[in-house]
């Protein structure tokens, strides 16, 4: 530098303690250096660590592959927990035209079924062509353009926000079938479990493998033994019978209404939520041990046997015991057909907390899904750069808290009710897979020279899209005034949110015009100094601007109504040792002190037009926040003001109180 | 100037038509200088100037003398608008011991006319010897010190604030007396009363003369010649009967108390809110036309004796007529009297008019007196500076509306209940009462040597601290559990605030130590900027820094958490032109941004300690307000902590992006 020598200031930094040099021009600090040593600092990283543990390196991210049937109870879990609540929201359907049309929940679910294993063998093909891991907001970006991934992004974030709603409604339901005295407060302890989920997840928890699928097989296991039991009984004709309590029959019958086509559609539709969480593997591709594709693949058709095998086999129990649901919503389908066959037993406390630690996982898996989807969406510049940053455990801090914010709300909206959750759910999911199978279709046609094979695989995904796509229509008309209105409007809204913000940030990288010229030769600075007495911060403020100034000049303004005390504000600066800086007093007829100084800048910017203006505000600090409240607001304010100047910079020169 | 030639600056911008040269040094700004150009700036100045009137410049302060007449009429209103409800509250104690007890309405009105004539006899004593005004806290201060001074003013601030709710609410429950369908909606009608009063004082009305006399004539006149029209029929005996509403008596009858001399001191203790008032005049002699001392002691006797007569009358008539309270506090005993005497006729609805206009002008007559004493207790820097201010319309804003806020909290605090108010006010009155007073004992003593006649002039105002003081003991016991705990909890706490502010003031002017050296010769800068990327808001702050370096030293730093992004970074500034400054890459493992950087200027500091360190900050200010949310609060948070390191000067270079 003039004067020093270069390098000098960075070679006496590499010396100090809290620095280490790595190579030349770059320093690492030592751990802990810059965290605040006050001692509210020191209790809030105190409860801090407590709750998220100490702060992770970004080199300590741990990436583990998975096997086959860990893979399975990892990305299934979503999926195998909706049979948890599937066929009773068929049921709660079908009952309003009284409990004779129980009998169709079998044939919906068939139908359902159908619409899965179409489903899935799409999903076969994402796995193929994407096997670094095929969201559908990638598949469709890649294939069909922004507006199309947007769509689906949009309906994505809404369905990860669903999914922990209904999951977290529906676990804490299973545990009050199993404990009644538990309903009164079931929606503080679903915000509760909310919120220790989101605290474990910006703990920074990853599917860590073994310890996260055995909830998944202990469902499986138990919930099979279950319906191998009933089937068992079924066929040596040892069914036991179901009486439902007297007092639901007559709370169902009053809303009884015809049993047409549009109750079955309506039927199907609540049904339908089954599917969520199918697109979850084609996510994870990159997760599972090599062959990558073929495992996961393996892993999808595998799901989707489990699944449909658990749904139909509740679904057939619950036919034929000829379950009524609880239209309190305090007790489960799936609890009361344990409660039938096996009766209070150990068994049934099993079906119950496994039922609820697996929907758990289910919420769990949204907490994964939804950080992530939101920082590739934040890094494709659609949500604030904010989602990208990662804590001190390198979780998506803000995707994570946003996220649960959301979900807790929508609980509390509806009242834990997953019946009243479920018309906002289904919608959302198969918007995403529309837009996702019909970019395949559009990828395979594309790419139909490179493939020869192109033409089934293209019809396996046009099937999958225009299943999709008419179930998306058909849940969008039979449950609109239930509540699927609300996510049609809100989809296009965040899709024009995410758009506005794009713009925004592309209109950052546009040219840009310099406001203060980039060659520093050019730069003559005019200081400006707005003084109320010559004290100590005033004087420094001064000695500031004059040992900085250069070629430039330097200028104290005082305002006021009082032209007396002005006077004696000239005689004292007469005395003092101000070099070549003039002090101007401009006299305010009508009392305030912003205006006429902002004119003053403003009538010196147009007298200087090339020089560059510079106010420097004499800045007390004081040790006592409410002292901040004593002192007239008007140098914030003049700040805020400059700051929309152009070319006007500002600058503060602390002077610190004692306490 | 280095440079250009000194004075250069100040003269070019005395050409500039926004500013006119009034002499060497000294700029006045044209009218509207500096007032927002924006859309919503215009609009704001719209409404503002709508509401509360053109601008006024200091000079315009108008200053008018007053006659006997219009004085005894602007400064008596708070007084004399008191007979509305003195003697209600005294019934309203007694009726607790059966409406037998109306009896003593007499006696005790009578006894509270006595202290009233020692307070008149003492407050002359206080204008004689203040002649340029004496409030309660002046003449505490200078004759007992500042701490009685304080109790003074704090007791005086709280009454203030109470004449306003118990003057709006009494106001606005004469009016209720004509029209009961108005009750219910009391409270809103009240809260909006005390927002015009607010509005109409920061217009900055001042009691203009004749047009505020004309209420307080009008009551006085026609209460008057109700009590007359009373005192004839009473001593012709055509004297109409009262019956009160049956279920009153009800009401009243199952809290019956003892008639003992604990609800006679109870009783004595409300009426003596007779009282507040008093010493308006004693605050305003400036404001009489010569010889202004002997015209307020004039105003002030006949204030006393004006008073005496209407109290006693309506206590009389009230006693006569056996009235009943209301229970709903719907209608006033006032009304009542008059509904007797004049049925539902105009001159009723004149007397109910006159009544509440007159209240309201005593509201309006804090509005003057708490902002002037809260200005006064600013200037002796017992309050915050901002009570000092005065508004375009010459109005103390911050009093105004603060006192509009307080006074409307305690409406809807206490529903608009007078006698629910009643307690809390008369305390505060009567401790300033006694401060006054005994300070002027003392002054007496101090001034004996000039004053041959000081003995009996002490023996008044002993007589007045000794009678006030035995009054505030005596209401703040016999009030204290019905509110007067509140005011007697209120008061220290207002006056250890004030107290502490005033210690914080006295702190910032004790001898400074500079941070900054004063002298520019010994500042040597060396200017940090953090930057993200070497974009155009970035290279404008080197470009700066570099052009006001000096002797000092410009360093870029960057912190990162990924190495090669660092390193494509430290490559474009290779091939920039960027000459002595110099680019530091600091690798963040954690990925915080803001500790690092902290942590590097705290080096810096070490490594160089007698130098000036100053941050600068690229600054970039959208177009849009939300477009902030969308970025990043790191600069915010740096700047906000860096405000705390002493020594450290903070600049920011703004760059404004285009809509």
């Amino acid at each position: 530098m003039r004067g020093g020598s270069p390098g000098n200031q960075y070679l006496r930094i590499t010396r100090h303690p809290d620095f280490r040099r790595v190579r030349s021009g770059y320093l690492v600090p030592r751990e802990g250096v810059g965290e605040p040593e006050t001692r509210v600092g020191k209790v809030y990283r105190g409860v801090k660590r407590f709750l998220f543990g100490r702060p992770l390196a970004s080199a300590e991210e741990a990436s583990e592959r998975v096997s086959r049937p860990i893979g399975l109870a990892l990305f299934a879990s979503d999926n195998i927990s909706s049979s948890a609540y599937a066929t009773e929201e068929i049921m709660r359907v079908l009952i309003l035209a009284g409990v004779g049309a129980i009998a169709l929940t079998m044939p919906i679910s068939l139908a359902i079924v159908v619409v899965m294993a179409i489903v899935v063998f799409s999903y076969r093909e994402v796995i193929r062509a994407y096997p670094d891991g095929g969201g559908s907001y990638i598949v469709a970006k890649d294939n069909l353009g922004p507006l199309a991934g947007l769509t689906a992004g949009a309906a994505l974030l809404t369905d990860y926000t669903l999914t922990v709603a209904v999951s977290t409604a529906a676990g804490i339901t299973a545990i009050t079938s199993a404990f009644p005295e538990l309903f009164p407060h079931r929606v503080p302890i679903m915000v509760g479990v909310v919120a220790f989920v989101m605290v474990m997840n910006l703990r920074g928890i990853r599917e860590s493998g073994r310890a996260f699928a055995i909830p998944t097989y202990v469902y499986v296991v138990s919930i099979l033994g279950l319906i191998g039991l009933g089937l068992f009984r079924y066929l040596t004709g040892t069914l036991p019978t179901y009486t439902p309590p007297a007092e639901w029959l007559e709370m169902e019958a009053h809303g009884a209404e015809a049993l047409g086509l549009l109750l079955i559609l309506r039927a199907f539709a609540s049904g339908s939520v089954a599917l969520t969480g199918t697109e979850a593997i084609s996510n994870g591709v990159t997760a599972f041990k090599p062959p990558e594709a073929r495992n996961a693949q393996f892993v999808l058709v595998t799901m989707g046997i489990l699944f449909a095998t658990i749904f139909l086999g509740l679904s057939f129990l619950a036919s034929q015991f000829g379950i009524i649901p609880d239209p309190r919503e305090a007790t489960t389908v799936v609890s009361q057909i344990a409660r039938t066959l096996v009766g209070e037993s150990p068994y049934f406390y099993l079906i119950q907390f496994s039922t609820a630690v697996l929907l758990l996982l289910a919420a769990n898996t949204s907490f994964n899904g939804f950080p992530r989807l939101a920082s590739v969406l934040a890094r494709d510049r659609f949500l604030p750069r904010v989602f990208q940053f990662r804590g001190d455990r390198l979780a998506y801090t803000s995707g994570i808290v946003l996220l649960a914010i959301a979900a807790s709300s929508l609980i509390v909206a509806f009242r834990g009710s997953v019946t009243s959750l479920i018309p906002l759910y289904t919608v959302g999911v198969f918007i995403a897979f529309t837009c996702s199978q019909a970019g395949m279709v559009r990828r395979w046609y594309r790419k139909r020279t490179e493939d020869p094979r192109w033409r089934p695989r293209a019809a396996i995904n046009a099937l999958g899209a225009l299943t999709t796509g008419f179930v998306a229509i058909e849940v969008a008309i039979s449950k609109f005034a239930l509540g699927a209105w609300m996510v049609l409007i809100f989809i296009p809204v965040l899709i024009w949110l995410m758009w506005s913000i794009h713009r925004h940030y592309a209109n950052l990288d546009a040219a840009l015009r310099p406001e203060t010229p980039l060659d520093p030769t050019q730069i003559r600075p005019r200081y400006v100094i707005p003084i109320a007495k010559l004290n100590v911060p005033a004087q420094q403020a001064i000695a500031f601007a004059r040992a900085t100034a250069g070629n430039g000049s330097v200028t104290a303004v005082h305002i006021t109504d009082d032209p007396e005390a002005a006077e004696r504000l000239r005689e004292e600066w007469n005395r003092g040792q101000y070099g070549d800086a003039e002090l101007v007093i401009i006299e305010s007829p009508f009392r305030s002190l912003s205006r006429p100084f902002l004119a003053y800048i403003e009538a010196l910017r147009e007298a200087y037009p090339s020089d560059q203006i510079i106010v420097v505000f004499p800045e007390i600090v004081h040790a006592r926040w409410w002292e901040h409240l004593l002192h007239n607001q008007t140098a914030l304010r003049l700040k805020t003001a400059l700051l929309f100047e152009p070319g006007v910079i500002v600058t503060s020169i602390p002077y610190h109180l004692a306490r």
